[in-house]
């Protein structure tokens, strides 16, 4: 059936039974991709019959869907022109995992991050309004992504509107792992009462609300979405779906199936079953171990727990020490200034991506207040997740000029947990620590155990003409062309392991005054980054200085080889540099 | 009644009528400051009687308060050994108009923006809990903070916490200005039928609740608070009360009263009537003449609506081309992204502190969409408020290293005009612009009328030797600087108005490969901003490079000339470092 659909339109000669055919393609060619290729898969799977409904419906690309996080638009890109990205292998790389209007005019915004949709649908609906069109505007949001303060500021915007504005809930009862938060009490009283009972978030915000308890009933929905089509007024459906729907594994490990890698679909494994050490594990054995021992030791995270490692199981053994606030790094953050300041000695982690969501936060309840709060970020780094939405290539220029607070790059992982030890133990600061990416690295050099004075880079070899300035998980690039300079140039170059991204160590810069060139690497943007304040700090002087680092851009879907080289990150550049620049 | 009371414990001596005295006397107090100092009027003379019966029920410092923005703590500074500061003249400068650890132990975090009370509050409420305290934790929020995501965050969250927490909701059904959204219909319910309707947004966050209409009443919050106290689980306890109760101009006019310069306590008139030329008043003017002109224009606000101009009757003028969000930052910047992509128009406008709120969906919403919002973005300067809260020196480090983002830096009443023309009228880019503080500059340089060629600086006098890049508000520093250059020193310098505070002019910096020294001059912090991009640019030349602008540090109620003379940044200081870099 899915070979008849080039468009929208042709989704529209079809009756329930062809419809209902259809679903089971999608189903099937989700499949194709996602076990070759991995990808979101419970939350497409769940919404298979719903986006039938909605193009069934609904004229797309007059009428206009804004999908939130986009991780559920597969189906929506197999219905607008793209099937042949999960139908074909050799197509795979056609389409991102989000919605994408470089690809389809279907699409209306890149989105990656939680709880936007309804505020850029209501962008939608007023743009529409001020320009006096008639289109229908459709948000669709799931449950966990209700959390977030942008999805609450835009529901409680909603109403003001007063025109066609519609927001389809899809509650599968899910976030990434289980939900955390009051409302979803309500949303599962909604549930149960099949959308009957008093309480009543959305009407709360003022909003007309119907209820479908059958969301993965194509006829249902099409009744429902026909119901409140050309609508003059903003209104919520609530309907219910189930995450993963239509494969086994996923209906009931809901968790380990909302995001995979390639798998057998016979029996549902990965297919690449090598274990790989890593910071997410070490950390959560690390911390597990803490809390034992200190009762005040208490872990947040903001919907992600696994990004520290906390599977369900390690959730269970941290108990009360262990807070998944949902998807709400604003709260995340202001808690753990909160549980700082009352004694406790809270750490908090997510992306480097996700951290972007609380920077007045970091800034205003922590920073200001100087709490001694502990902020781990992950995946922050070239070598990290490569959608245009989930770069972690963005924090040193966001965090590090933050007044107050002490970020901190490790370059080993007994640098890295060293580093977390002292910032847990301590009471003076706001410390965040930039988790490597280049993998989990164990060699043989010494690490300090306290970090309280401040902004003292490591001398890691001592030499001359040359001083490189190696940071975080580029002190083994530094590492390696300190190494080639010695061979190739003959002479032994300084290299430095600066640890603190968010100071200059003048003591040790001063030492390099009569260097000829200094080279800083760093694994982000080079605007607003760690090695313009060296720029900075030498511009009266003779000392030349290079820094080395990402241009200020949005990449997507990148190979971080073809980014190194663009940016003269290779060793090969590096020695020319350096043999150009120095004399003998 | 005052008189005797030097700390909460001396307050519970009193009998009710002796605490309606003490109310009396704390108005009049509070008057003797505002009329004479200015601050936040309407807030405070709404809180006194709450204030009052918060300190009698519980027992601060043991129980906490946490005031949700603290702008209407001035009585609880009062009651907690800091009266002074308001009877007496010469104490003013004691203490700052928000809560402030540093002041006493009574406060628990140094606030300003809005929303974030009850997220603080519920860590030190887990940090007791981890713990094995038993204090009472109170947050005390306004109706108006209601609309930021991250207080509906943590109403979310709350309810998790199964453990004593308290959340006074102060609601007198206003904002700064009036309030905006669906919530709000939900609260005046509430008040309508005094908490007892079906529709309850607090319910609907899983949170227990109780109404109390008489917020003004100090037998019937004793009452109300003694229930409460010591309770096991998180409640929300709604009061009703006047915004700038007990003075007759504040309580009719809400909006004007929210906040006061000094006054005749007579007539209720400002002291100085001096009417300043504003960009303020002159943007709202200029864009009410364009909405006329296009209706898809549209302004749009977070709570400060008079942040450009749009007092009550501008904005009944504007119409549906006018919209204030509430205090929603984020849904703000995401609005205007959608409203572009749908074709229309949008400005948003805030302070600099409070775009601070929304780095993310500048981020991902607006800025990896491309999508061509304007937004104007107020004190932002040295010049700006000079409260540690409210400080407008980071907004270069935070949004111009941001991808696709065109942040803009005027430097006279001309070319900030013309700069918002291009800006609203073009499709191509988010634009910022940065409005300048040092007053609406009228001068004869000619300006440019289009900006779509990104990037170029303008000479704006070609000289030799030294070139000055004086950016935005600083560009005056930089006309008298070089002045002075030609003037002692012999020679004429170059001097620059970069403009763009996002990107690099290669073209003019590559001219002046031959200089002996550039200065850049930014009205920020250094970390992060623009003059390290240059030093960046020139690090492997021979040119030296100083860069002026501020320590990154949290400043609070500072004198300007000082941070100015402290960062070197007076006509003989960089005169004499003129001086001894080149060589004649």
């Amino acid at each position: 059936m899915l070979e008849k659909i080039n468009n929208p339109k042709d989704l529209k000669q079809l009756n329930l039974s062809e419809l209902n055919e259809l679903a089971d393609d999608l189903r099937s060619t989700l499949m194709n991709r996602l076990s070759k290729k991995g990808g979101h898969f419970g939350p497409n799977f769940g919404m298979v019959e719903a986006t039938i409904a909605l193009h069934y419906v609904f004229n797309s690309p007059i009428d206009k869907f804004v999908f939130d996080v986009s991780h559920q638009s597969y189906c929506h890109k197999m219905l607008t022109g793209r099937k042949d990205a999960f139908v074909a292998d050799e197509h795979f790389g056609d389409v991102s995992g989000y919605t994408n209007p470089e690809e389809s005019n279907h699409d209306f915004f890149n989105v990656g991050h939680t709880s936007t949709s309804v505020s850029l649908a209501s962008g939608l609906a007023k743009g529409r309004d001020l320009a006096g069109g008639h289109e229908n505007i459709i948000a669709i949001i799931g449950d966990g992504s209700l959390s977030g303060g942008e999805a609450l500021e835009g529901l409680d915007f909603a109403s003001e509107l007063h025109s066609n504005f519609i927001i389809v809930v899809n509650d599968n009862d899910m976030s990434i792992a289980e939900n955390h938060g009051g409302l979803y009490h309500n949303l599962k009283e909604l549930r149960e009462t099949k959308g009957q009972c008093e309480t009543n978030l959305f009407k709360a915000m003022n909003l007309d609300y119907i209820y479908l308890d059958e969301g993965n009933d194509i006829g249902k929905l099409i009744e429902t979405f026909n119901q409140v089509k050309d609508i003059d007024h903003p209104i919520v459906v609530h309907i219910h779906t189930i995450k993963g729907k239509g494969y086994h594994e996923a209906e009931i490990h809901k968790e380990d199936w909302h995001w995979c890698m390639p798998f057998n679909q016979e029996n549902g494994q990965p297919l690449d079953t090598t274990y790989h050490q890593n910071y997410g594990d070490l950390t959560c054995d690390y911390l597990l171990d803490k809390m034992k021992k200190d009762p005040r030791v208490v872990a947040v995270v903001a919907g992600v727990p696994t990004n520290i490692g906390f599977t369900e199981d390690k959730r269970k053994q941290a108990g009360k020490q262990f807070v998944d606030v949902g998807i709400a790094e604003e709260h995340g953050i202001a808690l753990v200034s909160g549980i700082a300041k009352n004694g406790g000695k809270p750490i908090f982690a997510t992306h480097s991506s996700f951290m972007q969501r609380t920077y007045d936060q970091i800034s205003q309840d922590l920073c200001i207040n100087q709490n001694s709060a502990t902020l781990i970020v992950n995946t922050a780094s070239i070598y990290g997740m490569n959608d245009i939405t989930h770069l972690g290539i963005y924090d040193i220029a966001m965090m590090s000029n933050i007044p107050n607070l002490i970020y901190l790059a490790p370059t080993s992982k007994a640098e890295y947990f060293a580093m977390l030890d002292w910032s847990i133990e301590q009471n003076q600061y706001p410390v965040a620590i930039r988790v490597p990416c280049n993998g989990v690295i164990e060699d043989d050099r010494e690490v300090d155990q306290d970090y309280s004075q401040l902004n003292r880079y490591k001398i890691e070899k001592l030499g001359e003409k040359v001083a490189i300035l190696a940071l975080g998980d580029f002190y083994q690039i530094g590492e390696e062309l300190a190494s080639e300079v010695e061979k190739q140039c003959g002479f032994v170059p300084t290299l430095i392991n600066p640890r603190y991204i968010t100071g200059i160590d003048e003591t040790v810069l001063t030492s390099l005054k009569d260097y000829q060139l200094i080279i800083t690497l760093e694994d982000g943007i080079l605007d607003g980054g760690f090695g313009e304040k060296i720029s900075r700090y030498f511009g009266l002087s003779d000392v030349k200085v290079k820094n080395y680092g990402f241009k200020k851009e949005f990449l997507d879907r990148y190979d971080f080889h073809d980014i190194l080289e663009k940016e003269g990150i290779t060793i090969n550049q590096m020695l020319n540099l350096i043999k150009n620049t120095i004399q003998s």
